[in-house]
């Protein structure tokens, strides 16, 4: 069974959700059976490159709030993020463009270290506020999940470096009809949104599980004069 | 879209067809957004572990021919191959129980370099006549493929390492209907079996992208108050 994550690491309850996903995934009898793939997904696809400022100021601006408000209202996400165990600092962290920071994950795809990588990269940004739009951190995130060093700088500076995959995780996103995020798909049949409790995630991979069903494959190339040419089961080579 | 290829790396026909596949890919305009996984598939699973024998004596003594006619039969395969510019020796290559060898593309799945390393046990065992069935051939090829030496050893050491996962794919070839390999199967839709030729794998490549459609989600968790909180596409997150 396949579960896909869309997420941004500028979400708070992408980093939450993704937490509870794996709680609930823990309490699944099949757990084993089960492969995660984290996808793209930009909360700001329009904000500037390389121009960063702090959450709480970006808040502020965008509810027509005090910096108290904005204060208190990343003091309810952190509080939530401490019910699952998580570190989460309410200080002020920095906020802009994900995008350079979702090619790296899908380096990390490729290189089989995704999860590490998030992980990484959600802690340096919730837990500790190190500010991972700097590509220096984010070289040193890399470096620390495993990733050789030289390689990823080297998709840090090409700015066309795994732009399709960014990109096409997008376009996927919206024609599953997610509006947000985190958003869980499971074995592209069922759709969860948002960071739900951890037994929801349960349920649903045993909805999932319960109600899988392999389809009849159309046949193409077919059998007869034109057929390729396999070994079957037995070990017998066709010539 | 995905295509998954179930293969043997005693199969000649996967080696020729997975060359065959990638010529066909390489003509669809698509190719970038094709994600390919492989596969585990035994011919011979009850084939005792440690013992290898001439490939020409198994042909002999299965189908009753003299060792001649086995010679020939190699020779047939090796033209095809060679039709594909594949390099293909006919002398008598080793023949034994791949098990451990699927456990291993497991781990260089994991770590993304199952495709190199896939590629170089095929060179081993059809190119050069290497033993891929000795412990020692099979670790040197993990290295040239970019694996950890300690973490390859460690896994071909350890019999239960991968196991389940190669065993699930078996699983799942059966119940796609597959009986023997290489079988493809695109996005879960369409199977083809057999090294076909690389336009049928083109045209079925443009089949699969055209009648590509995204079946609505069943919505989990739902909307209300048990939903889960997440950030929308305008950055706005809920509290």
């Amino acid at each position: 069974m396949r579960v896909e994550i869309w997420s941004d690491i500028a979400c708070p309850w992408c980093y939450i959700g993704k937490a509870r996903f794996e709680k609930g995934l823990a309490a699944f009898p099949h757990r084993e059976q089960v492969e995660v793939v984290h996808r793209s997904f930009e909360l700001d696809p329009t904000g500037p490159k390389g121009v960063t400022g702090s959450v709480t100021d970006m808040l502020a601006k965008k509810y027509g709030r005090t910096h108290e408000e904005a204060r208190a209202m990343e003091q309810h996400v952190a509080s939530n993020a401490h019910a699952e165990g998580l570190e989460f600092l309410a200080e002020g962290r920095d906020n802009g463009n994900t995008f350079d920071i979702h090619r790296l994950l899908h380096l990390a795809k490729a290189r089989g270290r995704q999860n590490e990588l998030l992980d990484l990269v959600y802690r340096a940004n919730f837990a500790e506020e190190r500010s991972v739009f700097d590509p220096e951190v984010l070289a040193g995130l890399a470096v620390e999940a495993g990733l050789d060093p030289g390689e990823a700088r080297a998709v840090l500076a090409d700015e066309s470096a795994y732009t399709d995959d960014v990109r096409g995780d997008e376009r996927e996103a919206a024609e599953l009809g997610a509006t947000g995020v985190p958003f869980f798909v499971l074995d592209r049949r069922y759709g969860i949104s948002g960071g739900q409790p951890a037994e929801v995630f349960t349920r649903a991979l045993e909805q999932a599980w319960q109600s899988r069903t392999v389809a009849p494959l159309a046949t193409i190339g077919g059998a007869g004069a034109g057929a390729g040419v396999g070994c079957d089961a037995d070990g017998v080579c066709g010539v």
